[in-house]
């Protein structure tokens, strides 16, 4: 097909002109679908049979166990490795900080230095996979959590199979160990996953005590800055926003911060990084805060009823 | 890699102390994939050829018909015995119901006793078929409604390619079936799969009549024991929910009732198991109501223009 | 299982009785998987590498490149010839329009009439091929957009690997291609995939500027006959809607027009036709605007706390 032909052409004439091209070069940016696929085998250590096909034999599942986290520290490891050579490439480099549109093709030497990274990307997987019992008592806090915070709820088993805010907090307690660990993108790519999946964007670097539970979540945002206590509960279509989103304030508190046992119904916009939410507060549906609010405040909106 | 080594038996302690694995025993809960799969088949049988990478072969929709219905009534039978196995085992043990952390492995007398179980999984399979032409018919009058309701839509046909809202309405009107059966955990594994995909989230034990069209739907929230009647129509965002969700009103009516021939246009919230909407009211976006409203009612919030 | 055979009897007699099947004749409707693969092969031409579990090899672009052209193009034909054929069909056909629940079988004649439009498919997907360069530079202004509209945002690639604005926009950018063609079902087809995967749903006869850029996004709709400029921002759960959703309106202009620089914030709804929001406007979250706006303007809800 000529007129195929000629768009061919055109097409790689756009991709050496305008860059945005992964990676011509001699490394190459985390992959989407093997963060995906690294996240399902995460989950699978940390909640063992529920999402597999087949039921889980119990005298294998030491080497299971095993097999897995050797399969996914592997996989994990050229990832981690791929995102900070990204880093360094990225920070050496005024281009993206400028916001031009061209991805540059990396230059050999930062190749060569990247290379010895992958000592550091094993040691950094190492030390995450000792966080996981750690993770694990975290998430048995935040199942119980929500079994207890929703009367719809018959078993623990029922909030694991189908609670979509399990679903996002268990992956946002993975993604912020990167985030903490300063490694690039891979936090990002994690909680966009679960963000699709379930409707709830939390960004990888809030900081979320132990007893979360997020009800039908649709539409919730939990922003970069965002501090929560424990015993925390948010429903669906909740904001924890920036007042504003100059780009200059990048890396200041925009964020707000919620305390112990506070409880935010469907909708509520909450916004500022100065926004204390105190003590046991109790924020009705549709609510919009910008300032601070005491410990053990009730607010509720008006009623916006006209006949 | 010793470091992974004393990850993976720090993991394995944690499996065996802190429960939440499935299903180191002799029975499995359902499988999240296995549902999936079955809510696939599902829907072709609803809507033959339609989710289909080839064309359908007309000679044949006798002779693949009758297939689907055997691979997926075998399918469902196992789902459905494992479903019934956790009930009798969680009904049999208190220790869920106090919200601790452990779910125990199953006692071997449980597995023998569901063992005998099979008989009635293939009988409550073998009435759930029988009403999927009920649901068929059901379904035809939800794909009339979404076209006559939207001015955006050219045909029928776009409807069932393209039209969220009915997917959520055909999968809920299947798990629904499961719910008044009171199957545990399946009913709910199949409201949160189409929840993922289409961000509405229909509790299965809401009743809803026929006629039924969400248009866009992200964020909708339809809750456990809301009552809809015959051409109800919903826009995104709408919050059919519950007053309090203090755990011990479980089982009480706790979510609204919605007469026939109502429209609630995006973003409003009707709370409360005594919020009666009454046939015929016109609900507009972002109204907030917590109260009964009489049949005929036009309800518009204020236009919260201020400049 | 007799009880089964009365079920496939019940169901193949609700086929033929009641229509909904796609399709017991000679042609078929576009496939959903394949429009599915097809955009996950067109994302990849757009911006390449950045999908993939492998690097891409610098070497085999151009090979890699025309291949998946080629590739994608037959595939593409394929689909629209189908959608063309069922335009055909349907337009001769009123018994759609009229909103009865049948899909009649397509007659013979319109069959062989269809089988001629396979070179009007080919002539069309080669335009559609020679458009990627531009909506590629387009896209670039999207990517540069975003970065430089939140402060969360470290990197353009960043931006590529976790932003579903950007992967709202993308499909977008194709899906209008297809719209402005007049095929049918195809460009709703494409707007409900990405839908699906990041809550944001705009109709694809949306007429949308350079340098677009939603944040977060869950819940955004934008109708069918919105124009937006250039330089627009929209964050989550913004609508831009009709005021009336009568059938007859079909066609008509009754979604609003975003001048450029436009920013409007989470939650605003902005309904109507002839509601304008005039150039370089700030619209505040949660605001309800169903008038035009002056140039300029910055307009705020209240902040409803009551306390």
């Amino acid at each position: 097909m000529p007129k195929l032909d000629k768009s061919i052409d055109a097409l790689l004439e756009s991709y050496s002109g305008h860059g945005f091209v992964n990676h011509a070069g001699d490394v190459n940016l985390p992959s989407k679908q093997s963060i995906e696929k690294i996240l399902r085998e995460l989950t699978e250590l940390l909640l063992p049979g529920f999402g597999e096909m087949e039921a889980l034999d119990h005298d294998k599942l030491a080497l299971i166990t095993a097999e897995r986290i050797n399969r996914v520290a592997r996989n994990l490891e050229q990832e981690v490795e791929k995102s900070v050579a990204f880093g360094l490439r990225n920070a050496a480099d005024s281009v993206n900080a400028s916001g031009s549109a061209d991805i540059p093709a990396m230059p050999k030497a930062a190749g060569q230095a990247f290379r010895s990274c992958h000592a550091g990307a094993e040691i950094l997987v190492g030390s995450f996979f000792s966080e996981l019992p750690a993770i694990r008592a975290m998430l048995g806090t935040d199942i119980r959590s929500a079994f207890k915070g929703d009367p719809a709820a018959k078993s623990l088993e029922e909030v694991i199979l189908s609670y979509p805010g399990l679903e996002a907090i268990l992956v946002h307690r993975l993604a912020h160990f990167f985030w903490l660990q300063e490694i690039p993108l891979i936090p990002r790519m994690m909680s966009e996953y679960v963000h699709s999946r379930t409707g709830i964007d939390i960004h990888p670097g809030a900081e979320i005590g132990e007893s979360f539970f997020i009800d039908h979540g649709t539409g919730v945002v939990i922003g970069e800055t965002t501090v929560i206590g424990k015993n925390v509960k948010l429903y669906q279509g909740v904001t924890l926003g920036a007042l504003s989103v100059k780009k200059e304030l990048a890396g200041k508190k925009r964020h707000p911060t919620i305390e112990d046992d506070v409880t935010i119904y469907a909708g509520a916009t909450i916004l500022g990084g100065d926004t204390i939410i105190g003590r046991g507060s109790v924020i009705g549906g549709n609510v919009w805060i910008t300032k601070p609010v005491p410990p053990g405040s009730t607010i509720y909106a008006d009623e916006m009823e006209r006949r």
